[in-house]
């Protein structure tokens, strides 16, 4: 008996029944599911050289590790680790063999689409965007084409489409996922060279784009005309706003200004068959039909290439004030945030939270950073302020710092004297992401969770650790994201085994989400599942399979394989 | 030859050979685009009593009006008119027969799903629920359904969906545009008794409710905890936030909080098949996979019924204030904008246009009402601040208004001295619309447009229709969202045809929006074209196809009949 199944429950026997079943089609995607949901495709060579083999257990931690009682077939392990993908991470998959192989009458085509300067094959050049940012992820890709034009995306991806060839489309490539960059042979489409600005209406705020303009460029040229861009990251100089878009990038400006859902007004997206969809209104109220561009806001280019961008951006303030608060207790953070909201109201424009580890980490590993505070605490804040009056500003600062104060909600603090200080005082909360690199091992996550079990998931890890490694907490307090990391002296399977998938299951358990702020991309398409509920990743994938019903953009991503490309049958 | 089309454009003498074709199957619909796109069903007797008559002409203007050179066999109109819904409007529709009729044994079914009170078939319960409160649009709907559950919602829907049963979701019944009444005799599904509040985070503003509670119920409860809702409507104390959400209300605070894409957190909703998807998180940051919740906000019901919802809601602040000035022309209207964003910034609230015949308007028909300022001006500007502050408010105002006269921006105004004397500014504002239908006729427009066009559009009117009739304009400026009124004695065909197709043609030649924030619903389908592409509206197509292919939810309503049901074939 066979049945459909999207997320099928396997344990190791039937898992390894399945592996080896002659009724498993060449192009199958399993789902393995212990906890993780975890794509792997069985290429055709794989399958016809396995053996069956009896299997007592197989183990899946971030990744595919399996512990047979009997050593399988070599020529299987052989062709097994020949086809996974080489990029390190949860998901491990086989190249899917639908996907057409790049062939030189593909490349001349691709010449006449794109001209000479638009196909790149250089090595070198192929090698920067064959690998992250964090050098983590490493695709094989021979071929990057870079369009000028939407009508060049559109003919290059209608082509492809015809062509069964796997395209993934990039940006600045600073992802923090893998998502940007290819798992196999992708042919890497970038944005780069599209990147003139549009339009912008100096009344309304409203800029309008091409997708490849890079952040910093952008927020340059609105603050000439006295406005600024509704969202800042540290990458500002490198990404692009079509991947910012794309992955519904959140940042440092998110608390104050909320997220591209409510600040993009328009797109231009091309579809995997090469339509143009011109959802590109410049319009704050727009009801009519449906609200497409939405989809592609987060759909981290495996829906549509991004290639134009209307986006609302607000006025430039001139006033910024930032305090380095300390408290207690966690109940007395979350009591200051609530007495912030109330007397810094309108001006309120980042409230951020770093634990005393987190602290000791900056302070230790980042040359020149000392403790702003003269004395020891549990818990710090980065309260800051932005608004368009300084003197109004002040006042209302020190009217929360007066209150919270004699509420006892912190018990020491420090308000920046020039932006020098204000400066240092982010440096500390910025730079505790490679203090943490410098200090060892490091493992890192990404959760929302609700502010009031913000510190618990932190206290709760410590406890199932005990001694084993150092737990450290920040991040953006007044937006529930909290960055957990566990810092190691070196990394250990068995201390990675007693944190996932607790730290997946704590933050299910309270309905949080285990990517903030970061997206899925490569790297946890596998964890969707402790996010969203099985209706609404049923949902995702017919809106993939609606969109790009051959699954050639920007595959292996997103969702768990199975939905993003083909059926999923599991014996019963 | 018959070709499969989704917008086919028919001359008069094509539709005419269209409508007596033997080939068309009577499930068929068509759409019939001159400038419009109208749905007509026709029903099989209508076609089988139809004799092909030879046409000439055909004249269709925001309904079916139809001039042919011979008349028609009377018993075509007869059945024709019968066939017809009652309800007024662009689009004229016949019922769609593949929905089932309403038997004892559902009733019986609906009965044990909701127990007696939740079956509503009382005549004057009905009659409420059938017409809109605008007493333009009138159902026929023999059941009224109100569940008090999810579940029962699943199940309701889920036995509508196998019966064909078509359904109409019901809140507060307060929409512009007749979405939430039913066309023939939709099943009404009421949500009003579902209206729990379900939880309520103090810190972060987060608040989930069901789908029932009323707008301003929910004001009160979450201002006791120092919170506001981020909409504010003129039917807040009807209308429920389950409808809200559904036709993405605007309203009055949308300058300051923006849309409900970027406030609405979470929703639960059943699909037409009854199955629940939760989506309700209750985070500011989630980037696991893809938003699908935004298709349900201005969804209008026809993707799915919406259950529960979770909102951020803003702190709610203790200082407003309102200005009325007075501008000679409209660029001044447009700097004075300008200048209050960046003297105001972050207080900024409400930024209001009234045209000097919008003013008289109300000064002449609503009684009590008199001008704010001594002499006569070309516009008015009502600009709102709100802040925590008040002395800070009051300062950054009169720094405004300073430089506003100064750069002479505007050349009168005055300042409201208390609460009475702001709420009568509001009056002025808010009852244009009643005094424009004590004048006599009205033909109204929501439109949103660039903002540098807002008042280009009303002059281009003026000159198109002469003395014919007044041009009123009035809105939210700082949106770009501007109500246009015709004002006339009588109802007028041929004043109709002056104004439209040219007011909807002159949107989108400027990519405004035919309906900015009041939806489609069943009034203006016809029109979504001139708002969105082609590309755009096969996409609707197809998510309402996957979503609901029976097309149970919400028939006749916001996509052309054709998209929302069935293939549509015309002959070429």
């Amino acid at each position: 008996m066979w049945r459909r199944s999207k997320h099928a429950c396997l344990r190791a026997t039937q898992f390894a029944k399945l592996l080896f079943s002659p009724h498993l089609a060449d192009s199958s995607y399993l789902h393995i599911s212990t906890g993780l949901h975890l794509p792997v495709l069985l290429s055709a060579d794989v399958q016809s050289t396995c053996n069956a083999g009896e299997s007592t257990g197989i183990r899946i931690v971030c990744g595919v590790y399996m512990n047979w009682k009997r050593p399988l077939n070599q020529q299987f392990w052989k062709h097994w680790q020949r086809g996974l993908a080489t990029s390190p991470g949860a998901t491990k998959v086989f190249r899917d063999p639908r996907f057409a192989k790049l062939e030189e009458s593909d490349m001349q085509h691709f010449q006449e689409i794109v001209g000479d300067k638009g196909v790149i094959v250089d090595s070198s050049e192929l090698e920067v965007a064959n690998t992250d940012w964090m050098n983590k992820y490493h695709g094989q890709s021979q071929l990057l084409l870079r369009p000028q034009t939407t009508q060049q995306v559109a003919e290059i991806l209608k082509f492809c489409n015809s062509r069964c060839l796997a395209v993934v489309p990039q940006g600045g490539n600073t992802g923090l996922v893998g998502g940007s960059v290819p798992v196999f042979d992708e042919i890497i489409l970038n944005l780069g060279a599209m990147k003139s600005i549009l339009s912008f209406d100096e009344v309304s705020g409203i800029l309008v784009c091409e997708a490849g303009c890079i952040l910093e460029n952008l927020d340059t040229f609105v603050g000439t005309k006295g406005f600024t861009m509704p969202l800042d990251l540290g990458a500002k100089g490198s990404c692009q706003i079509g991947g910012n878009v794309s992955t519904n990038a959140g940042g440092l400006r998110l608390l104050r200004y909320g997220s591209l859902h409510g600040n993009v007004l328009g797109l231009e997206v091309v579809l995997a068959n090469g339509t143009v969809v011109d959802m590109l209104g410049t319009l704050r109220k727009d009801n009519t039909g449906y609200d497409l561009k939405q989809l592609f806001i987060g759909g981290e280019g495996t829906l549509g290439v991004v290639t134009k961008v209307s986006i609302l951006t607000p006025p430039k303030l001139a006033s910024t004030n930032v305090a380095f608060l300390a408290c207690e207790d966690y109940e007395s953070c979350q009591n200051a945030l609530k007495e912030a909201k109330k007397q810094l109201g309108e001006i309120l424009s980042a409230f951020e939270f770093i634990d005393r580890p987190a602290l000791d980490m900056a302070l230790c590993h980042l040359e020149g950073t000392r403790d702003p505070l003269p004395s020891k605490h549990n818990f710090y804040l980065l309260v800051e302020t932005t608004g368009s009056n300084e003197a109004h500003d002040k006042e209302k600062l020190d009217a929360f710092l007066e209150a919270g104060m004699e509420l006892g909600y912190f018990v020491d603090g420090t308000v920046a004297q020039d932006s020098t200080q204000a400066g240092s005082f982010w440096e500390i909360r910025e730079g505790i992401s490679e203090a943490l690199v410098k200090a060892g091992a490091v493992y890192k996550y990404d959760l929302s969770v609700p502010i009031k079990s913000f510190y618990r998931i932190v206290e709760d890890l410590r406890a199932q650790l005990g001694n084993a490694a150092v737990v450290v907490a920040y991040g953006h307090l007044g937006d529930g994201n909290v960055h957990l990391n566990v810092s190691a002296p070196k990394y250990d399977e068995q201390l990675l085994a007693k944190i996932e998938p607790f730290v997946y299951e704590w933050t299910a358990a309270c309905k949080g989400s285990v990517s903030a702020e970061h997206g899925l991309g490569f790297m946890k398409p596998h964890a969707l599942h402790y996010s969203k509920s099985e209706e609404a990743i049923h949902l995702m994938e017919g809106f993939k399979k609606l969109l790009d019903p051959k699954g050639i953009l920007n595959p292996y991503k997103v969702l768990p394989a199975c939905a993003a490309t083909s059926t999923c049958f599991v014996s019963v």
